[in-house]
Formats: C-alpha cells, sequence, structure tokens
C-alpha cells in the first residue's frame, strides 16, 4: 500500500547511500557497539521490565525525573501505546507530517482531521491549525521541527498551540525526535512545560541522535505517571531489549559525538540548500537535519540510477508528487549527491 | 500491582540462581552473540520492514510459506497486536494461564471469562472449558504446553476444542512456545490444521528455545493473510530490530544446540520431579522445560535467602498462594535447587 512506503529501506535498494532515513551523519558511536557486544552476555535473562538504569540515566541527561519517563522499542512504539491509552475519538493532524501519528490512530478508530498549513510556508503550523482546535478534539500531534518538512514552530505560535490545546481539553503529543539538531534546541523544547501541565507528553528518539535506527529505542516525558502506567498496561512488560537498554546508557556518554555531528549538519546543512537552490530546486527553509524540496516527479528514480536514495514524499498526506526529502550526511557524500543532481536536472 | 509481577527478575534480585524464567539451560549460543555483534555495522539503517531473510529462514525451518509468518518484539508483541487487529469483545481463557493474554485482551476493553481446571489434573484442559465455548466467545487462547503448569494437552482433546471453536465461530490462538522440548513435539503441534484454517493463529518464540530472552523475538503463524496484514496495520512498521533478525537467522541453524538442550531437559525434567516428590512436594505432570508444583507459603523468601529465585505463581489468575514453577537448568544448578529445598523445607 501506498502509505505503508517507507525512508530508509535500503533492503530493496541495495548498494545506495542512503539519503532517504534521517541519522547522524557520523554513524553508530563504536561506544554503543561495544556495549551491545557486552550486553549480549546477558540476554539470556529477560529485559529490566523497569529499564531503570537506562531511566536513571535519562532523567540526568534530560534533567526530568525518572518517573516522568518511559521508555519504547523505538519512539514509534510509543506513539501506538500512547493512543492505545487513550483511545481518543477524535484527532487533528498537520498535513504533512509524519505518517505514524494517523496508522496509530486508527489502530484504535479515531477519526483523524488534518490542517493543511500553505505551501508556500513550507506547511508551517499557521492561523489554519489554531483554528481547529476546539472542544471535539481529544489529540493533536505536533512534530518540532516537522517531518518531513524540517520547518520549526516558534516557540510564540507552539504557546498559541499550547493555550488552544488546554482551553478545549485537547491532549497535546510534541514530537521533538529531530529537535537536537537544530541550532539552540533549548529555545524550543517543552520540557519546562511538562511540570505545569499532565496532558502534554513530549516523544522523543535515539534513532536519530545517535544512528543506531536498527537497535530500536525512544522514550517519551510526560508528568501524569496515571498516563505512563496507563501506557505500560497496554503493553507487553518486555518491549526495550536489553541490548537497547545497554546501547542507550553508553549512547548518552557521547556528548563530543553529538557536538561534533551537530556542527557537521549545521554547516552541511546551509551547503546542501545553497547548492540546491542554485540548481533550480525550491527548496523550504529546513531547520532539522533533512532537507525538504520540490523537483522533477521522476527524481527519485533518476537519482536511484546513480546510486543514491532519497525520500519521495508523495504518499504524505497533502502532499502530491514531486515532494521529496534527503538526508543531510558527510561533506563527501553531500557532495555526490549534489552532483548527480546536477547530471539529472 | 501484584499481576504485574513476572518471572526472571533479576534486576530487582541481583546474584541469584534464576529457576523463574524458562529458558534453554545450556545459554545463548555463540553463534547468535558473534551474529548481533556483526549486525552492529547495519543500526545505521532502520530495520527491514518486512523482516524478508529471517521470514524465508523460518520458513524452511517451520515448513510453512513465509507469507504466512508474522515476526514480532518477542512473541508478547504479537498477542498485543493479535488483539488489536481482532478488536474481540469476549474472550475465554483457561486458568491458570500466561498472564499477558488477559493484559493483552483487557487493552481493548475485552470481556475476559475463565475455565479453570481441576487441581487434581494439574488445571489441564478439560469439559469445562470445552461447555465454556459457545456462540458468544470470539476468542480463545490455549497454551500448549500450559504455562505455568506444563501440562500438555493431548491431540484428540485439541480436537475437540479446535471443532468446538469452529462451530461457534471462535478464533484460536494456539501458543506453542513451550512445545520444543515436550517428548514428541510433532504428535501436538497443530502447524498442519493451518492450511485448512483461517481462524487459528499459532504463536511462536526464539526466547526459550535459543535462551535469547533479552534480545526480544518471536513469531506468529497464519493461513489468513488478511489477518496478517491487519496485525501489521495496527504495529509501528519497525517493530523487529535489526539486531533481533541477525539473531534469529543465526538461531536457526543450531539444530545440535537444540538437540543437546531437549536431550538435557528430557533428563532432568525427570531427576527434578523425582527428588522433589521425594521431598514431600506436591509436584504435577509436567511436559516442558519447566516444573509447576505446591509447596510452603514462603518458600520464595526461602530460597531467595539461599541465593535461588524461582518463580512464585501466587499472582496467576486461578492459584491461590504456594504454587510455584520453576525451570529446568543445567544438572549442576538443579542439584544445588533440590539440596537449598531439602535443607529448607
Amino acid at each position: 500500500m501506498k502509505k505503508h512506503i517507507h525512508g530508509g529501506d535500503v533492503y530493496r535498494h541495495q548498494n545506495v547511500i542512503d539519503f532517504s532515513a534521517n541519522c547522524n551523519p557520523l554513524g553508530t558511536p563504536d561506544s554503543v557497539k561495544r556495549a551491545v557486544t557486552e550486553s549480549m552476555e546477558q540476554v539470556y535473562h529477560y529485559p529490566d521490565v523497569r529499564c531503570q538504569k537506562l531511566r536513571d540515566a535519562l532523567s540526568a541527561y534530560e534533567e526530568v525525573p525518572a518517573d516522568w519517563i518511559i521508555c519504547g522499542n523505538g519512539a514509534a512504539d510509543l506513539i501506538f501505546s500512547l493512543v492505545l491509552a487513550l483511545k481518543p475519538k477524535r484527532a487533528l493532524l498537520p498535513a504533512p507530517t509524519f505518517a505514524e501519528y494517523e496508522q496509530a490512530l486508527e489502530s484504535v478508530g479515531c477519526q483523524v482531521l488534518h490542517a493543511a498549513g500553505r505551501e508556500e510556508d513550507g506547511f508551517a503550523v499557521d492561523q489554519a491549525l489554531l483554528q481547529a482546535i476546539d472542544d471535539t478534539i481529544d489529540i493533536l500531534f505536533l512534530c518540532n521541527p516537522n517531518n518531513p518538512t524540517g520547518i520549526l514552530t516558534e516557540p510564540e505560535r507552539l504557546e498559541q498551540v499550547m493555550d488552544a490545546c488546554r482551553s478545549h481539553g485537547v491532549f497535546l503529543v510534541l514530537d521533538e525526535c529531530f529537535l537536537d539538531f537544530v541550532c539552540s534546541p533549548g529555545k524550543y523544547t517543552q520540557k519546562p512545560s511538562l511540570e505545569k501541565r499532565t496532558d502534554l507528553f513530549i516523544l522523543k528518539a535515539f534513532t536519530k541522535r545517535y544512528a543506531m535506527a536498527g537497535i530500536r529505542l525512544g522514550y517519551g516525558l510526560c508528568s501524569s505517571r496515571d498516563l505512563l502506567e496507563k501506557m505500560k498496561e497496554v503493553t507487553q512488560p518486555w518491549n526495550v531489549s536489553t541490548l537497547a537498554q545497554a546501547a542507550g546508557i553508553a549512547a548518552l556518554k557521547e556528548k563530543e559525538y553529538v557536538d561534533r555531528a551537530t556542527e557537521l549538519i549545521h554547516r552541511e546543512r546551509g551547503f546542501l540548500k545553497e547548492k540546491m537552490r542554485e540548481a533550480g530546486l525550491q527548496v523550504y527553509d529546513s531547520q532539522a537535519n533533512y532537507i525538504f524540496f520540490k523537483g522533477p516527479e521522476n527524481l527519485q528514480e533518476l537519482c536511484l540510477q546513480e546510486g543514491l536514495l532519497i525520500r519521495d514524499c508523495g504518499n504524505y498526506y497533502g502532499l502530491a508528487r514531486g515532494y521529496y526529502r534527503i538526508a543531510v550526511r558527510t561533506h563527501e557524500e553531500n557532495l555526490t549527491l549534489m552532483r548527480a543532481f546536477e547530471k539529472v536536472l
């Protein structure tokens, strides 16, 4: 089915450079690889159902209490368990956005409304979304920066959204999975709001920050212990593997690696945007570690012929054909992609 | 909460020999450890959403078509996604049995009926269960051999259950996760029935057979492609990690290891039953790689003082205090447990 096409499918596209998934271009840290190998001596046992050591490490890293933290088999796992715990009847989503929100909502029979942004603003969160928040809505998912567009919602606008959610009793899921690689994430994260509101859930992942998509590890932050307890009740007890728990604990120590990646991404994001605009592509103002743009309808096929996999975003709700997303990778890889664009365009 | 107590919690009970979880006593095969370490070079990428290589390997191993196979983040993951896909209104469970069936059923608001077996038969599937199957029931979970009792349902009785399910339109989930270590599993497995019925789902796990509980990998067999597709729609696409897929492919080659474990378990199961009966315990006739028995109410605490963790089954629906389960481990470990029993009883 068209809607179940995903980025990062290197299994059906072999020997390509993968620009379709958005992971840290520095690759998985060696310390994470070592931690997983060492933890293999423990896999005879079931994983720790409480993820205690990992949650303690996350508590120090995120500066929130450990009992506000829930871990999952990737952030996507938590989207499904959150929806199953809340069983919303009517949801609001911006369009386009990450497809798994809608997939999860449909799994509990929830009606999904879409508020499409304007193309000229890169489909940014705007007045239309704000106005669609009313008493009939139970839940709103907001991805900041948005996937696939990379557009950031500014703090002032976000505050309006949060106020509207509060007035209308709408539960807000804020997906901050891609916030790590924007400039000044501290200006955008809503972690400080967690203390005041129990109707806010912030989603985070290890996948992108530490390039460990294949291990599966994500987490959520929420000050409603009741909700976290409810999410555990609708999930198997052993959803986070021993390997993922060990990988996460090791990854959180990789501060210098994240700093290096952030610097690289900021530099390369600028380079790519400039080159792509020079090549005549319509490039939106992504602040994330990927770039959203418009190009010819057969660009994905043309790139594949050059051994490069880019994300065709034509299957996102609200997008027509001709929209694409590429990950920001290393300079050499980015150069290869730019040369291919020059050749095929 | 009492019902959320599980076996195998070596994190809250450190430096014990764990008899509370039922894994292969030979430990995780080296080939599985190596496969996971090698696959760490691939975790930069998302896992294969189709688990193609693993499903092909399972297809050869189980001798069923690859498109009858669905993989999950442990067998427990599949219990939840199956229930979410089917959304049954009324379920029937034998009592006692594996607690996660009920937990999953409750996650979709399903009403759960219990048919308790008779204690003197080790709570075996009997006439009471058969009679409880009627048109009001949507789904029945049957674990063969049962967990925690280890009691096998004989083929004739199983056929009666299957016939009753068919006449009353009841979907049957047959959990064969512990079937590998009984004598003549081929006599009991209902794999041959899959072709004739699309209302049968057989659950299997790598956890026990290959001692890899911490990796998380299970699978299901079903000839209804519609149902498998539905299960995928209510689950995140990347639920089976790259590490688990690699581990599974390596594990399936470990034939000699499984043979050795099977022989060890058959021998030690007999030894343990005999010794435990000599010690005055009421031992039920488990045919699995664990033994269910009745003992004094404080036996778990007494064993913990000896550095041995056994499973207190008092939190299973249908069981009072004083029921326990121990895993069959190596002869030396089993001797240690028997000496502790002699000492504390």
